[in-house]
């Protein structure tokens, strides 16, 4: 294997930030197990391997073979560390074509599913989280307001744990979205923990749900809110929990799992 | 307020070692958000408040108030990104009376509720947000076996958001402590991806029951299996859903959901 050249390595370099890996449509995937999961799904595209020079990823077999197969190029240790977002690197990171958007015609064109919409999502594990178990209960897509961190940062992409690309997704204005949605049929239920709120067990499982998932300290926008829709809660413990919510990524999870995703 | 003493500074220091915080019973709570929920709780005992003093919390009326009821002092803001534990400090950290441990008989001696049984959980995050969900839904009390990370790493702390503490916990050898509370009339749950595992939404909802979630990569122990002990899963959707398990945490939080904990 060759060293990665210095155009790769700008490249590399850029894709830390926003605005480059949307210009170019290219986002980083790191670490062993994502990466393989990645390969394995074969739903996102995969520019290039790179594999930091002081890790010997290619005395194994299954590494081996797909240096083989792939275009790969080694980083110096260093190098890797200043690409790579975490603090211990594993040593392994994909260059990845970003998946294209959809529409929200052909997202809410299917009879039954559950449409996942994040409403300033901020934390990026937590975002990453909500796609995992979007896509391990078989979510019908992603629709991501602003204010929600980008679905292709390095921190989201590791806490998808191979789930990026799966699912459709899109981003938009949520005001025109949701009500776009809701005159294809779809039933919007926000989950949020208000005067106005019933209890998650209470609600019934449309065909057709969108679930809306608030900003981690400010909830959901009152702009979203409307006639139609529904805001749902999980209840605490009736003894004072001494907790004032629970984690943005966890109530989505545990919305996700109770309407039978 | 005067600034912190080397003496203080020099406990601050080594609170970032587990040794440490369990030889002196002390434990750092960081942020303001986290601080207050701690000082609301009334659970944990407050030693001192500490301040950054480039932030100016004295100015704020709650905070006034506090500087004047508790010990506290300042910190020199260099001195206070060395002990924090997060990137962007908040500027606020309360050194904390860590709780005492609990007895097997003493949590299990309830007619009802939801034990968790921590195995091997190692990531700070997950364990931290397994105990903010299970304060959410009052379980009975947090078991923690050899592997699994200190339950006041200043990580698991922050994510928590306040839940430390409040409920009873022990650290413990799992298959001793399981057989124990077996003895006690409890039953075990193992929530794990296996052959042997049901779905969640099978089993029956007993009145004492023991949630053990497994290591975050390797599962559960086999060591932990037993005949009367069920293997529950969550499943994923009929589709493939490429994306090989749920998050630790997350998996912990529906199965506490589904309880009815």
């Amino acid at each position: 294997m060759t060293y990665a050249s210095n155009r790769q390595l700008t490249l590399l370099r850029k894709l830390g930030r926003k605005k480059y890996r949307h210009r170019e449509r290219l986002f980083l995937i790191e670490g062993d197990r994502a990466v393989r999961q990645i390969l394995k799904n074969k739903v996102v595209g995969i520019e290039a391997l790179f594999f930091d020079d002081e890790q010997d990823y290619s005395a194994q077999e299954y590494w081996k073979a797909l240096i083989e197969t792939h275009e790969s190029a080694l980083l110096d240790n260093r190098h890797f560390a200043e690409i790579s977002d975490t603090k211990h690197p594993q040593g392994v990171l994909a260059l990845c074509r970003m998946p294209g958007e959809t529409s929200v015609e052909k997202m809410g064109q299917g009879r039954r599913g559950i449409i996942v919409v994040l409403d300033a999502i901020q934390d990026p594990g937590n975002l990453g989280t909500i796609i995992r178990t979007a896509s391990w209960f078989g979510a019908a897509g992603i629709v991501s307001g602003k204010g929600t961190v980008d679905l292709f940062h390095p921190k989201v992409v590791r806490s998808t744990a191979g789930a990026t690309g799966v699912l459709p997704h899109l981003n938009g204005e949520l005001p025109m979205v949701l009500a776009d949605f809701e005159k294809m049929g779809w039933n919007i239920l926000l989950l949020d923990k208000s005067e106005a709120s019933v209890p998650l067990a209470t609600v019934g499982r449309p065909e057709k749900t969108i679930l809306v998932v608030g900003n981690e300290a400010h909830g959901i926008d009152p702009q979203l809110l409307g006639e139609k829709r529904v805001q749902v809660e999980i209840p605490p413990a009736e003894v004072q929990p001494k907790v004032e919510s629970l984690n943005a990524a966890i109530a989505a999870s545990i919305a996700l799992y109770s309407l039978g995703c």
